[in-house]
């Protein structure tokens, strides 16, 4: 049995997997800030070296951002299936770094309450569970000399900072990047024992807003009640942004959001989803969104607005009493159904330009918006993959939602007519985009393990 | 007319006072900023020297926080009277750095539409306007051999960083420094040719909040909406401060606050106030206080809230999906009246207590707190300290209000027992607290000139 070499051979290269892993976390790809632009291009080169290692015809694709890479592996035949695999190198920025317990970009394995964690930045999302296909198709080509489908691989730079290069470099490619389906290992396990496959994901709006009043900072004794206070008006501002029972009150914002069938509801509910050990996890104790819905619908089927950043005036140590000229904010709108992100968007400027009072303006800047994905689960791939997945940890994989965000699978659909399988092994608390990220290596190991029979099984 | 000579001697030696301000503003005295701890020292030590310079018996004071300076003069015999003047030399932190055009730390006179301004940090708050002083002090001395009273210089370096050291030196030193008066020069002039004595000072409360939910930050695509947002906890506090006329909506806040009588309605509305060129000067257009009462209303005899600073989440440049841990805000209170600092602060800090959702606790910091001050106008020291303002500028100085505060003048009453003559040459467009502070060349030239006529007239 081939896939039984494959297994026994990823159980024993664990270490040099895990050494490769360290390589390409050791290098800071944070491809929002700019100063971190060579370290991306490193990012790349390292993984293009690293598919043409393992067995594929790598190389790297210069955008006008940070660059793409590609490795296709051709070798089973023109009637075998065709997967697109996705991954992304680069990682979110790392602050507030004084809460890091170890340096982001400098890997170790930690034994916490006797589990086997890999610590730093981008180990989870998504180096780590990148590498898990990767590793298991390398452990294909070198057992047996190949894949048992054909591959494209490809890896993106610009994940975390809204793939500015993505739609025309999938236009570009197109020929070459469509597949039979596509393969994304960007999300999370049900739980330590259970895997998943994520059959809806949200959509995501994405803006900047600087509210604009005096010419310059003011002194809060000479100006101050006289002179607008440009905080004062955006705290109003987004206070608007929900009523008192959690809803969000921007004109239109629920057009095209569907209720949840009472069908998917009791899918949900027999996951048996832990409220208290989910806020537990992270210090509260309840749900604080909208009222009448469970934290699963909160999180898999509502949309939101959340404030990401807020920042004006005097934020140093000790006091200055300062009217600052301006004050700003991040705000993220997560979509679901067929809620169309340019139309939140512009109700949402709208919704902040009225508010103004005299004396103010506004100005935005928008960081992206795509459409909510939802993925059908009846498909043969998405089954064959269930069953891998089930061999492997044995028990039923599960089909859930996802309350963030994926925008390329909207792509892979729209511009190259391609279906999505979302499978991946992260869990809940591994702090992605948060100090102190981690990835278990259990989901690295047994990750690695389950691409291995997911491979085999979409060959049958 | 020993006056006459001191003030030619002012005249012709004007270019050597202004070069002993440009020494003590390239020194960074940042009180607020632990960084700039020795700078504060050299600044001090640079002000003892100078008064030594200048005639005065001067030395360096250590407190447990930013040294004090006192400077004595006698040589006015017994039956002279005595005055205490006050400034410090400290200044503001200077960011946002990239709003100034100069180093603020590198002073130059420049021209502006026709005026000589001097530029640099604390040029007019306050290292200008307490060297007009001194060198008025120095101009007496120099021409005629000594001053016409007996006058104890006190300078401190916390006043931008809430004084921690002035009550325990206050009382240690209450012999040394108890005069017949105490005189200021941290305040402004009415308008460019009129200058003023300022009767009203608004006291100040300063606070900072943080709102602190989760244990980490958290993705806002897995969390989202289900977790609590504190940013959006904190925008809603704080939108709740004010109502929507403006006025203040803690409980008991305005208890001791008094109405404007008709009387002082009428005195201000002579001064001929130019709403339009007040506002224009910070690019605005009108006042955004409390409905009801008139911009100089607002800020001479009305109480305020005022956010000085915010800040939560990413605030770097692009785009992070994160619900943050906490979310913070700095807040000062204007107090007029006899509003009691220690009671506002406690109704404040219950007012955001209460608006805490589950999951969510705040954490408290306090700054400061002094109550409002209101000086006689009717005795012998303003009289003649008016006199001689009005013959230096040729034209009645004003009595009038002021939004600013100036704790340590309630504290020269509460501790010394001694009233205090508030007399500055400082402009509204002084941008003090703000990048590209100013102090006009002719505010300090005439403000120097001012100060040897004052000494003249409060010895006869």
């Amino acid at each position: 049995m081939s896939l039984d070499r494959v297994l026994a051979h990823i159980d024993n290269e664990c270490d040099s997997a895990l050494e490769r892993l360290f390589q390409i976390v050791r290098i800071p790809s944070i491809s929002a800030d700019p100063a971190y632009r060579d370290d991306c291009r490193r990012a790349a080169e390292w993984c293009s070296s690293n598919l043409n290692e393992a067995g594929f015809t790598a190389g790297v694709r210069p955008t006008i951002g940070h660059p793409m890479v590609v490795g296709n592996y051709d070798g089973a035949g023109a009637n075998a299936p065709h997967v697109l695999f996705y991954g992304h190198y680069d990682v979110q920025p790392i602050d507030p770094l004084e809460l890091w317990t170890r340096d982001p970009f400098d890997p170790a394995v930690v034994d916490v309450d006797g589990e086997k964690q890999i610590t730093g930045r981008g180990v989870s999302d998504d180096k780590g569970q990148l590498l898990t296909f990767v590793e298991a198709a390398r452990a294909w080509i070198a057992e047996t000399g190949g894949l048992p489908i054909n591959v494209t691989v490809f890896l993106e730079g610009e994940e975390e900072s809204a793939s500015p290069s993505m739609i025309p470099f999938l236009t570009e490619n197109a020929d070459e990047l469509k597949a039979d389906v596509a393969l994304v290992c960007d999300t999370n396990m049900w739980d330590r024992a259970t895997p998943a496959i994520s059959t809806m994901l949200r959509g995501l709006v994405y803006e900047d807003v600087v509210v604009h009043a005096a010419s310059h900072d003011l002194h809060s004794g000479y100006y101050g009640s006289a002179a607008c206070n440009p905080i004062h008006v955006l705290a109003a501002i987004l206070a608007d942004l929900h009523d008192e029972t959690g809803r969000i009150t921007i004109p239109g914002f629920y057009d095209g959001v569907p209720e949840v069938s009472a069908e998917q509801k009791a899918q949900w509910a027999e996951l048996g989803f832990d409220e208290k050990a989910f806020f537990g996890g992270i210090g509260l104790s309840e749900p604080a969104g909208e009222a009448g819905y469970s934290t699963l619908e909160q999180i898999w089927s509502r949309p939101t607005a959340e404030v990401n950043g807020i920042i004006g005036g005097y934020t140093g140590e000790g006091a200055k009493t300062v009217i600052p000229a301006l004050a700003s904010a991040k705000i993220s709108f997560r979509l679901v159904g067929d809620q169309d992100p340019e139309t939140i968007r512009e109700n949402f400027r709208a919704f902040v330009t009225e508010r103004l009072p005299a004396d103010c303006r506004a100005e935005f800047r928008s960081h992206g918006g795509d459409r909510a994905v939802s993925q059908p689960v009846d498909n043969p791939w998405v089954q064959k993959t269930r069953a891998a997945l089930s061999s492997e940890w044995g028990r039923d994989a599960a089909l859930i939602g996802m309350g963030g965000s994926i925008p390329v699978v909207t792509q892979f659909k729209t511009l190259l007519g391609m279906d999505t399988v979302l499978v991946g092994f992260a869990l809940e608390d591994d702090r992605i985009h948060s100090p102190n990220e981690k990835y278990n290596l259990a989901s690295f190991q047994r990750g690695t393990r389950s691409w291995a029979r997911i491979l085999a099984a979409l060959a049958a």
